[in-house]
């Protein structure tokens, strides 16, 4: 499984992103976890476009990408593995151009609101989704 | 913690309504489920008032009303416990006039494309935020 | 056959609505017609997903929800039996928020601006669908 | 008289409605005052077209029906006697998809923005209505 | 009476437009049918003028021209017979742009959606309507 | 307080503005009113601007430049007593471009459709207000 | 001088077209005046192509196509003498859809709302500029 | 007569003002022409309301003024003499925003794009409108 | 093949069309080529339709047609052999109104920007489309 | 030089407008600055018209016209010597309505958000664009 | 020549980008032709600028940067060579968002539709520009 | 201080960049300056991003991204150092999609117009900022 995302520092509230990572690693049993963090819109899609053949599934918060990428999204469309949409804040109750997804639409679903706890539920849905196809 | 939604009988794949309570009930350890069900917009409403001062949370899933429904929107905001908005398909890759929710603002988040299971997952997601405020 | 609507007294001109269902069942041979009428747009909901099992067909008047119930349009997709639009007034020639049907797209089709008549037309409609499969 | 609306519990201040009301009551001289309060949109139209005939004017706080609800717009287009819509908030200053109502242009006028002195105003708007004709 | 459209050879489904005005003709009694078919906007125009004093109503598929041309709707609006607007398909089960109809304002009312069997339905409404003025 | 407004001769019915002053301050008691009207739309800026530190709240018809003028709703905005928008007619029932009003958001409230009681009305709420802050 | 139009029989007031082109002719002095007119587009663009090496000017009555056409404005933007866009009506004072010219941008200059005086004018109009360059 | 507009000192080419004022009392034979400037809108608005009484028509160039106010669009409805829209230049092959007059629809009618000759073409309309009622 | 185009004499650069079509003739080979050419919406369709039965493709340049003729989108769609697009001039870089190719959507591809040569183009494409189906 | 704008007497802090003033003229150097406040609109377009004689530059702060007045920019765009927009807030981080201002397009540039420093950094770049062009 | 795109591995059938390139060299001629791909945007901009004083033409792919990049626009514009837009797909039949392209109002000229031919295309149009001048 | 921006490199007239900051530096005294350039969204992002920590303020031209990126405008939210958005040219006497600024929200504030002297402005306007608080 890949985590992949933008660099955001300071979103991440009291604890590091590390402390995520690690705390992921450690809950989510014998699921294996790489990440991947970059500000350039390119270096996503290159990572999605390798992550292809490398990994099951992919958990992405694309950061401020999400309403503006058609290249993100047609990176996604493109490839054959599941993705799942994840933000830590409620997009919906901030600025009307954030209310757009652009890659929600070619998505496995979304998950948004619940602080880091949305890449716990994220890599959760992952797993039902790989084993139950659902 | 309350199952809030309309009836749509036919969209749980080959799962009846009360299975899936059923389930959820069992993997969901020691919470208490209830669960309400209705077509009528102002009966939602009824509930989401009712239920502020007997639940910790409700899960939502409103809909065709998450569309076009200010009033479901004002009972949310003028309660006090969080509520969790739920779709099982992904409606961003539905028709145009889905892509706007009228109450994602004003719930805590959203979790959407997941099937049945997306219930699960926000069962999974009150219960941390009632534990851990995230 | 179901012939379904909001109560809207006034607008029948000088036929009461008891003397229209009277005149439809007499002008329409065999069919056997049933009618409910409720101003809860949950309650036409209701009656729609009951009617797929029980009738062969439905004929909708929705009245102002034509216009803003996407819980409608829901019901009318996930049902099997065709459901034929219905509008007493010719909504076209009427306020520019009454152009756009959120139903249209999902019944089988629409007759609109013959009064009273209207409802004729569509039971015959119905019928030959019924018949012919056009 | 009729006072209709949804049921908002917790948006009067420090006043129950048992309490408005009955001020109303007190302070309306001999206008006879009845009221009726329901969640349910169809609820609020069957109110209104049994009113016609039974009262002389309507003061409607229509919450979050003023601005999706062509129904209740239709509903009192098709009564003859005087509606009064009322805001106890300044709908003006919240979110942009409350600046448009819906039912306003075929009520008699608008109050809003006065706390519950709104629904005062209105009573004293429509007695003056009703004996000067403006 | 005249029906009135563009030519669209293949969407008839198995049946030529001679056999569906032939069908049209037996079916229909004792009233004349004339039939007028061009690809040109402007030709469809001068029927509409000439048809004015020559026939008792029109029944009019005016094809692509439907969403386009103001020139059609205002030679509908300026003949004084009654003009029903017919669609094979159901247009708003299609594209964007098919949703908006430019005619339909001026004409006495709309059929769409019942294949060739949309014909003889307008040819019944309008048989009513020059009858019972309905 | 202070009477603020264009100058619109024809639309106070049998009424002339002065009758309808003087009919104000006998029915309105111990309170002091003075009257200011003009076209200009400086001038009704000027006179809100120095009313600030004279009167104790603002009655204020701004006709035509309730739709246009961002400068209006800057100086309400930045004055401290409470100003109520009122309207003769019921402008929601006008053209679309009166339906949005660019003070009404500044303003303690809105009181529109009710003729020159409407005047009467706003007197009725400013001293409500200003006696018991709501 | 050309004077070119689709034909609209009755909005002529209780004139004729013919009466208004022979009181033109006689009024206008020594110009000479031809007329075409069509309710073919195309046929409008063909005798915009070939007037434009005939005549000095062209006064277009464009109806319906005014709004909708981009091809006549192709055709007046690619010929070299002025032509005068002419309306009986106030096009401004009708529906939204024709608030909107898109002819208006490449002709010479627009006279609309004088009734069949609107040729005259433009006549004269045509005359000054030919004469003096405005 | 009274020819109203803003000061647009240089966008008269090389006549003056005065010249051509001069040059339309000279060739509008017995015609009395009295002409009013001002960049103030509320004065504009004033003359509009007082010409009202004391001449026949008006002709008006409302330079930027045509495109934001209603409250000059009111002050024209509100009197009963013709008022004729005049412009310079062809405001549709200018700037998108200019495209949209407010003043057009309650006007007499429109002269646009001829230079000063459009002030002439307007005195004349205005005659003939006086004089025939078209 | 089939060359099929409005006339619009003078954007050709110093190349007649004869000129044209003669150079293609020569340098297209093997290839038959008819040409036709209407300013008639209707014709161009009527072409349309008969070529599908007697060449194996069409370059089409519809003028201002393919931004307004949904006509022209239908009857393209209703045909079995590919249509190519053809713009002389680059219609990106012109008015807004010419952005939205209406037909475009319907053609196997588009040409546009490279003069007359985007006729040699659209021929080069369509004989490798129909040997290599690409 | 001239400081033009309308008269918004508390938004400069703790500063007075003569503060300002007398701080911009002590630290200009050797350039002379006059300066002219209104809230009328057409008193400003007459000082913009004014100015164009006798000063060499105009700093601006249109205030709520900024965003409505097409008679403002008509003003400036027909005046020779280099016009500066400034605004002490940041509009854009305003209200949705202020983001666009009508008046920028024909300015030389813009300077907002610095408080009262934005004056001086105005003049500052009226300094250097008359001296060294740019 | 410099072939420009983004990397999208899966969409050019069954064959290899490289043997697209190598054919493309192969039926060229003489033409030198150099490519590079990047999903970086900020790297098709490096290349662009750097390519203007290296290559005689660019064909450019811009992939879903070309709905949303102004900043290549600007590169585009900024260069002198002459650039031609190209896309495998018909981008015109595709979702409505890849509709508008921001690249080709500054590219010479588009060419869309044609599968891997679009390439050979293009370079074939370049060559006739470089050449001919159209 | 540190200057940061996309390559562009033919647009600041005769001047190089080398010598504006070499100029700047010269005149803006004892003020530090670094300058970092790139065409890499991301980079710039990364760099607003390492700045936060090391220098006191920040000069950003974002070239074509200001329109386009919310992922520019989220760093900059997510920075405390202050940052001042600069433009060489007017933006808004260019193209429509060119008036938007995404960042400008969330900069302290913004300097156009004024060419490479923008970038003097804002350092100017940043050490006034430092030492004063605006």
């Amino acid at each position: 499984m890949n985590l992949l995302g933008t660099r955001e520092p300071d979103v991440y509230g009291n604890l590091t992103l590390d402390e995520i990572i690690h705390t992921l690693k450690k809950t989510s049993g014998d699921v294996e976890i790489s990440h991947f963090q970059s500000n350039v819109e390119g270096e996503l899609i290159d990572e999605l476009q390798q992550a292809d053949s490398s990994v099951d599934g992919i958990v992405l918060n694309a950061g401020g990408y999400t309403h503006t990428s058609v290249a993100i999204r047609d990176a996604i469309a493109g490839i054959s593995i599941p993705v799942i949409e994840v933000h830590l804040s409620n997009i919906a109750s901030r600025e009307e151009f954030r209310h757009r997804s652009l890659i929600a639409g070619v998505c496995l679903g979304t998950i948004a609101g619940f602080g880091s706890n949305s890449y716990a539920l994220a890599i959760n849905a992952l797993q039902t989704y790989l084993k139950e196809g659902r």
